[in-house]
């Protein structure tokens, strides 16, 4: 069902965790637009999530692989350049976590260790990512980085904590190695910054209901699902994006360029109404929302 | 009550209609820090509003200009080096009007007369300002121009119409003409994008109040006050900000780099209740709102 | 050779002049990917450029327009709708043009009956446009509306001149109506911002020259060609980005990222060499550049 | 000399090393200005350094602290409150160091433990100083807390390595620390994004020359001085200012919205010469160059 946007192509994919994962839908697609891949994730995802399963779907390999541990990290690219029989062309960064969100640490407590552990799960594994992949010139010219972001990077969401932070260092990594990988072997690298999405992680939290509906409100054509995520990254991983790199790329239905809509700015006047009986039962209010990728 | 920050310097407040105005504030706060300045506004603000009244109180005068026309400017800046004794050291230029606002006219309905007059009041005017400054060589070294900006700008709200794009132009002759007047004469070019502020235009408006209440709750420290705008103004017309040009400076108690804030999202929420027996009259929902500076 | 990234998809093409056009090459592309477009330019550029012989070649006709005029504009819409048989899916909005810059008035002497025309040709067209368009109701759902940009919208560039503001002046367009044709009709508007570009209009033009060898060599993929743009805009226009719109997206081998390369800067820094023999005939320096897309 | 801007106030300064220290000039404008304040360093820094003699001059203490030891920060606020008699008004926090541009390390093959010291000492030390004051309760309201930045938090400069990264993560620290302690205090935090500053680190690098050309070049008024962006820092300490919060402020002569000047080109220019006979003797170029602040 593809327009084979990426035949003859290889890639490895960080992530699929689950079919809700947007590198989950990502895989697919790249599969069915002719590409080979391989996937990856922590062992420890691997045991508890069903990235076995897409595997076998698309008949492929899974290589355990912690992306903050540079020999998995080697290991994963010579493994699945045997595997696939040849240099990579593309690779998707699907990877985010932060412990002080996890234990509902304030933003004004953070335990420094926790902070430590955020930047280098979510954002300095995807500098190792890269400078693994140049030590072994393991990207083909031309070949296509993508890393997955959000717009807290820019501006301050209640709720995302050093998640917010450890994006901003995200991009910044995408900028600087961008650089260096695109004058040398031609490598262009990029985030997207997605709308909100729900994912695992995602589902059990309350308060990212309320994010999720104003973001939906205030975008134009509505938030961005993992499926057409997926087909971003597709047009992202092809040969017609060839000059495009050191960007952050939103992809939201709008939300980045909206200061306020009719729709949300409606629904935020409904809750003016002084006179209004229905309490808000903001009292046990969660400490953290928790925004993940996985 | 003043620094004396502003002392021996001379300038020129366009737009000073009443005291809600941010140019009223300005003009009373720089005379407070030691400046000279002259007054100016259209020949029929001045008959309507109370600029005469101002100048009495500040001793000075009010000198008639349309801002859009070249030879009004001429005469402004002749008229003003004579009576202040010298050249100028600052500029205000705090104008702005949408006919297709006031008239009502949707952002997909624009009338294109009405168009090219919000282009040339709100945007074009302030290059023609500092065109015929510099053909004239009014302006001192080291002197300093600000015209009064808004996010949206940046960011798309809902019924800021066309208004929008006069921003985005104003903001891009600050840089151009920024970089000219820099290099030729260390003059500096800024505009401050100011929080939605309540003047006279914006007073009557229905829908300004609910967009207000929405950017109080988003900023940590709530809406900038027209006052706090002044003296905001007095640091960018002072010697301690020499550098400082061809930038859109927000003074807008941090609202333009939030995302989503507990306050608003907690408003935000009241609405979301589906059981909330109190409905939003919102049928006859204006079509446009203005938030104008003047 | 496509991949039918377009199967069934009908667009509109403003500005293919001569096969160095960015326009023109897109009108190849989007026909090899399976569409159906009509060509429009004003009657002068067709009778003077190339149209009509791109046209033949991909079996389709010329219609021509001002695109500052809203009868011709929905003419055009009309005639197309008829001629390709539906609605249109997507439009490429492919026009600048300053009096100022051709009649090399410096941007501290604009002729502000130059400036108006420059804003009009170069970004009103672009908001009129999309207001016939969609008072026709002449886009399908889903439609995408892209328009080519500079970067001299957000940063200044010596000899961009007024081009720059008209530039700033289009992005805003993009993002203000994006909005509401988004969430009325789910129609998607975005600025592909490319790299300097040779067109017949830059061809001529010495000062051009320099400043494509410093974004050359600052851009770590070096300039992005007129072809691979053409590429970029295909996946703009396909499904597979249904969900981004009010972007400013750069397309430039990494130019809007960078502040200083490793290249230029060598490049830099040989010409400040003080014993340099060769001095640098700068006596005649134009007083204007023009970089063009048309 | 100063106009009575801080008076009343008290402030703690980190890194005034010696008299080229942005930091040094920011105390002696501070003390001019009528405030009180402390200064702290390393102990390292304290003793190689010249900050005692400052605190001589400036008839105050030096409090030792490492910036990244929260204990060490919490002596140093309860230090400070107790020998300047209250709680603070202002903070200048002017950190930096990258063990991987001091030993050399290229951006593609960074010593992660160095990055995790460069993105410790630089940037988690700024969320630390919060963090600990906010625990203190140290800061009153309507206080100020700023840190210097660099333009390479939004682009890309060759040589600038992992400070980059640091920057930006200082950048997103500021924004996200902004929203808590603005919300919750009144405190604002900002960020100043300074032009290439000669200090002690910088004076050193061949290749820091090069780009404080081009820098100049580039600035419509010229890179701006420590002792400029001194003054501008008393702007943002003053209550002139109070409404700015989450910003990150560029103090560059107008570097950061420049895309390519005229002075620069012409330079540039001369590099372009083929038949130069002035070769560039590049081959030993550094593989690194630091930009320091402390």
């Amino acid at each position: 069902m593809g327009n084979n946007l990426l035949k003859g192509k290889r890639g490895i994919i960080f992530g699929a965790l689950n079919p809700d994962s947007i590198a989950w839908k990502v895989a697919e697609r790249a599969h069915e637009e002719g590409a080979k891949i391989t996937l990856t994730n922590t062992p420890v995802a691997i045991r508890m999530g069903e990235t076995n399963g897409l595997a076998e779907k698309l008949n492929t390999i899974v290589i355990g692989a912690d992306a903050t541990n540079t020999d998995d990290l080697t290991n994963l690219f010579k493994e699945s350049m045997e595997y696939l029989g040849g240099k990579i062309d593309f690779v998707l960064h699907s990877i985010g976590m932060s412990p002080n969100v996890r234990k509902e640490r304030h933003y004004s407590d953070l335990d420094y260790n926790y902070l430590d552990k955020t930047l280098d799960v979510s954002a300095i594994s995807f500098h190792k990512v890269m400078q693994t992949a140049r030590k072994l010139d393991a990207i083909n010219e031309w070949g296509s980085v993508v890393a997955l972001s959000y717009v807290a990077a820019q501006r301050t969401f209640y709720g995302y904590n050093d998640m917010a932070d450890a994006k901003a260092l995200l991009e910044s990594f995408a900028r600087s190695f961008g650089y260096i990988y695109g004058r040398e072997r031609r490598v262009r690298v990029n985030t997207i910054s997605q709308s909100p999405t729900i994912t695992t992680a995602g589902n059990g939290v309350k308060g990212f209901d309320r994010l999720l509906d104003f973001a939906e409100r205030m975008s134009p054509l509505g938030n961005a699902s993992a499926a057409e995520c997926a087909n971003y990254c597709i047009t992202l991983f092809s040969d017609l994006t060839k000059m495009v790199t050191m960007q952050n790329l939103f992809h939201d239905g709008g939300f980045s360029n909206m200061g306020m809509s009719l729709r949300a700015l409606e629904q935020y006047e409904k809750g003016l109404h002084q006179d209004c009986a229905c309490g808000s039962a903001n009292d046990d209010y969660p400490s953290a929302d928790e925004h993940r990728y996985d």
